[in-house]
């Protein structure tokens, strides 16, 4: 990463808003530095290429998940899964405050670049990755309530494609219909986890309900 | 819609791959016009504008929802859970065969749309909605083995939000592993009801483990 300047910082704030509310292509550099308040020549010789900025754009967007997506969450609630569910909440005040035109922005930049953007991947994974932990590392803070063969990391997998899809659905429909079915169908998931935990199942005293009628075939790959 | 011309139908197919392919703003009209193999004055005169082709689009993949994305998966598995089970294999099957270029067409669009083509918004959720009322039936035609409180809509957009968040960071990754994840849990879950279901479980008898502490708040709106 380059030195510290003053515009440095702005240039990548307004970046990050502009890239999330019109997507990556949409934007123009000309617009960012008009929105930093600075000049073009300064974002030029900072991030040569718009490539450049964004990503820098997605390592601040590493560094900032802790303090301003997780923490104000986190103090506000104790119990691990109930932030969880708190997270799943700050995605729809975020949705509801923005009428709808916020979503997350590594979802939105992940399906408007995967293709066209190769070198991006890795960031936007890791961003993924970055947020990942954090869900299951509220799994693991609860694994003494969830069945001992439930796993984090998995767990917190199933929470992010939920809110992705989630979040894509209340956009479309402008309303949170789907967002809070998809959102209750979680909890109840996760209730019947609990209450499989503290009834101690294990994976051999687990009821399984098997369909009547095998599949005819299975996944291909 | 316009009267049926040999050319419209064309169009509409190459517009459909290509839009999915390389995303609506990425794709000209010219190239829809090459790919279709006929004059761009023919596609002008059918299309007035891109948008008049890409509703056209919403609307063909409409129709072809149930002969072409349904019906073969159908026609090979009986049982109405397994058939979710194996929509969702189809999407991976889809993502395998096309190196994970090709996503679900119509989430894509819903990423890059939703903001500035206010007027398709209607015609995505109805994309949604069809996919929809379809996993739906699955879930009504298994009711009998699911518990009586289960809402067939409500488990189809829970499969929905799993589907488009595991194509997402499939597509992201390059790999199968958080699409896995995530469908394994979900089954894990369709199992959990099934069981619940056969043991005649009720919102009365039903096993809630409440979390020890309580939210400290809940959903603003």
């Amino acid at each position: 990463m380059s030195q510290p300047s003053p515009n440095r910082q702005k240039f990548i704030d307004a970046a990050m808003e502009l890239f999330a509310f019109q997507g990556y292509a949409n934007t123009g550099l000309a617009q960012i530095a008009r929105q930093a308040g600075a000049l073009p020549g300064s974002l030029y010789h900072l991030f040569p290429t718009k490539e450049d900025l964004l990503a820098a754009t997605l390592h601040e967007r590493l560094r900032l998940l802790r303090p301003e997506v997780l923490d104000p969450i986190w103090m506000t609630i104790d119990d691990p899964i109930e932030r969880v569910f708190g997270l799943l909440d700050g995605y729809r005040r975020m949705l509801s405050m923005t009428s709808f035109s916020h979503g997350c922005p590594i979802g939105n930049l992940a399906i408007e670049l995967t293709e066209t953007h190769p070198n991006i991947r890795p960031l936007l994974a890791a961003n993924f990755d970055n947020w990942l932990d954090a869900v299951a590392e509220c799994f693991a803070a609860a694994a003494d309530r969830l069945p001992e063969h439930a796993d984090p990391k998995q767990l917190a997998t199933f929470v992010l494609t939920t809110m992705e899809g989630a979040v894509m659905l209340a956009r479309t429909h402008r309303n949170f219909d789907a967002y809070d079915a998809a959102v209750a169908t979680l909890r109840d998931y996760i209730e019947r986890l609990l209450a499989a935990g503290t009834s101690g199942e294990t994976p051999e005293t687990r009821r399984v309900a098997r369909p009547r009628t095998p599949t005819a075939k299975n996944s291909a790959e």
